[in-house]
């Protein structure tokens, strides 16, 4: 039997110490162990170093404990939702640690499994990897990266029973069961608590052996960052060419595939996927099987994308950790991703997550995407607001990954992208001519000869 | 949806040739793949390799492919329960790559999650580590051990639905979800096939996304390879100083403790923990909450601990894979593990899986355990048949783990293992007397100023 406790701060007392290294689950505001969060604040440990995939909003979840200037340093992936974050990391207050989601994920994973370092392709060849050992395997380059273990766990579960097993539900697990495994000492709070037993011993996410105390939380108060409802979903910027973009990247899915369609505009690509094919679609927090967003009142706090709106889940969807989600995405077992762009280069290159001198908020799941999936589609404009090409000679930009464009879909048409041939123009879209491709091109493009036209 | 095959040959069909690597899932006869694996005889194909934990038994699992000579090399941990194995091996017409098994368990989830290379304590300092990149990571040596990629992967499940998600039953899940996971393409025999949306998301074991053909297997016939049943259990050997060994042992534990016991002699501990303690016991291929052997019928093929015998699972018990269960004992999550021992050196070397000249059998999950569980205790006889003591200044039989012995409990009495400061006995069984200690024992013996009489 673990020990049980009746309220957030009993359950913290005697664990926080100042300058400790605190790992808390959760994707955005889902699934994260909000009322323990609360308790650390009133703790008023301070120097703290918290690993947390995201660091809250202003107002709640880590972002309390900004507030209080607690926290020294930020290990995450995406910290692009919290102004008193950037705040205090402009004025050096704050450290920071960006990490890839999924490297994030394999870190916390190995340092449970106590593998101190492991080998990922993900952020090869760019900033994320300098100053860290590079190994070739069967002739590809990767990072070393080093696992994480992390004095105190805070996790959020559904249920535990009181030997400590415990439930998550839905895509409130995302980082929690992984917390939980990286810590010295965990501390999990749930929303119910039942009789050892009473869980079916093959429907336990995490054994009890990783847990060292239980609260059953007060109140969850579950706030929705993105609440996105059927039919009233508008993407800023949509046009008919646009429309033509996303019909013809949708032509690209094949049957039975898996595909994760990046935040923003490539979500609009799933409304025009044949009616005759099935493709699944991934979402990077921890679920596989993304409905379409939800009808009024069905809306779900522990349900979201990886864009944190409220989604669904289809019939023969399921839900796993991140750590599982990006070994799905690093071990090649997603066909395609649709993703958007800030510039991509002649062989590649893809620059979509950073621009210098503007805050940086991380690269989220960008990075391990591009290294792992199978084919990566860029659906964007051809040429910057500037009046620049987006398709170069190089990347000017911090790259988010290293030759890993396969295609690009542009206002102008569709080029296939070869890592070693570079450029060519298969496809003219509606309206445009090769002249004003190669015009509005910044590398040299090569013209298919049996380039179709619309 | 899945391809749906109605026989295990129509599902290997274009799937398999020769020379390929297969991946088969199972521990010991316990979840494997045993209509897949007839039709892969049937087949016919040649020169294959194998990554399998174990290579079947003479007339059954993957022995019926050593029979008609299609394998030419295994990848496993534990070979031992197969003559026709032993004979192929010596005449050197197979080749044995042995691993052990928390090794070869993540190993293939690597392989899986696209991660080329990860470091591991286990094996450091053995043969096992000969050959291979080591490096230090906080003060503390580690392996570099390369993935496994399989061409195909041949998995049991209990479930599956129509989109290939699959649910595993008790310890016959093991090494299936791996095997799933590191093959490019996944071959799954079941005993049960739904529709789409039937299983709760939350209580899929394995995504569809991994799956890529379904056959519902004709008949499983499951063999139970140690039919062992409650109040029936007989241990070679036992006498009323071992009793004593048992016993002394079991007050090491303490309450809320987590525990590995090995096969043979230790398993007999669990019998004399106190009853005012709550100790939860971890079986390696993937069980925590072990309880006793069943009553005569009660006894279920998808049940086993790693000694195979057929056992029963408590209130608070839950199962997990190979990979899952070696992250716990790897990441320092089970407290305590009791092992025999063939030598233990004056400062924790452990030698007790190989006695070079005899048939290898291969380590088992000794190495990982040894290596990653907190405290080890050594239950064994002080002396060999030979009358050459067990316990010496350096082990000459190859080493299970370097430094990794904390309690050495023999028939003359309890001795800490210190890595540096070496042997200190620190109670003394009954009727043995320190003169017989210090003669007995083949290196310093220091005696502690508070010994223990019994």
């Amino acid at each position: 039997m673990k020990p049980i406790f009746q309220s957030a701060d009993e359950a913290l007392k005697g664990a926080v110490a100042d300058g400790m290294t605190i790992a808390a689950g959760g994707f955005g505001l889902c699934g994260i162990p909000e009322n323990l969060i609360v308790a650390l604040r009133d703790s008023g440990a301070k120097n703290l170093t918290v690993v947390s995939n995201n660091a809250g909003v202003d107002n709640f979840g880590l972002g309390l404990l900004l507030q209080t200037r607690q926290i020294k340093k930020m290990i995450s992936s995406y910290v692009g939702e919290n102004a008193i974050f950037e705040k205090q990391f402009l004025s050096g207050e704050l450290e920071l640690e960006l990490t890839p989601q999924g490297t994030l994920a394999e870190k916390l994973r190995a340092g449970g499994a106590g593998i101190p370092a492991f080998y990922t392709r993900t952020a090869y060849g760019t900033l994320m990897a300098e100053g860290k050992p590079l190994e070739t395997f069967d002739g590809r380059e990767y990072v070393l990266e080093k696992s994480i273990v992390a004095d105190l766990g805070l996790v959020k579960a559904w249920k535990a029973d009181k030997a400590g097993n415990l439930i998550f539900r839905k895509t409130a697990r995302n980082f929690n069961p992984l917390c939980a495994k990286a810590a010295r000492m965990c501390i999990v709070e749930v929303e119910e608590l039942v009789e050892s037993g009473t869980f079916e011993p093959d429907q336990i996410h995490l054994s009890g052996a990783y847990v060292d105390r239980i609260v059953v939380g007060g109140k969850f108060e579950k706030p929705i960052e993105q609440r996105t409802l059927a039919g009233k979903v508008t993407v800023k910027g949509f046009s008919p060419i646009r429309e033509w973009q996303a019909k013809r990247i949708a032509q690209e899915f094949k049957d039975g595939m898996y595909a994760n369609l990046g935040i923003g505009m490539p979500t609009l690509v799933a409304n025009y996927i044949p009616d005759n094919i099935t493709v699944t679609l991934h979402a990077e927090n921890g679920l596989m099987g993304v409905g379409p967003f939800p009808e009024e009142g069905r809306e779900d706090a522990d349900l979201i994308n990886a864009g944190k709106q409220t989604v669904t889940a289809l019939p023969g969807s399921s839900y796993f950790d991140s750590a599982e989600s990006f070994a799905m995405v690093r071990g090649g077992h997603i066909d395609l991703s649709v993703l958007g762009a800030m510039q991509v280069s002649e062989f590649g290159d893809l620059a979509n997550w950073m621009i210098p001198g503007s805050m940086i908020k991380g690269p989220g799941g960008a990075m391990d995407l591009v290294s792992g999936v199978k084919k990566i589609i860029i659906m964007m404009d051809h040429v910057a607001k500037d009046g620049s090409s987006k398709v170069m000679k190089e990347c000017s930009l911090p790259l988010t990954g290293k030759n890993v464009v396969s295609m690009i879909v542009t206002e102008l048409g569709v080029f296939n992208v070869d890592p070693k041939l570079g450029l060519t123009l298969i496809e003219l879209a509606p309206g445009a001519s090769v002249e004003q491709v190669v015009a509005q091109t910044g590398c040299p493009v090569k013209i298919a000869t049996n380039l179709k036209l619309n």
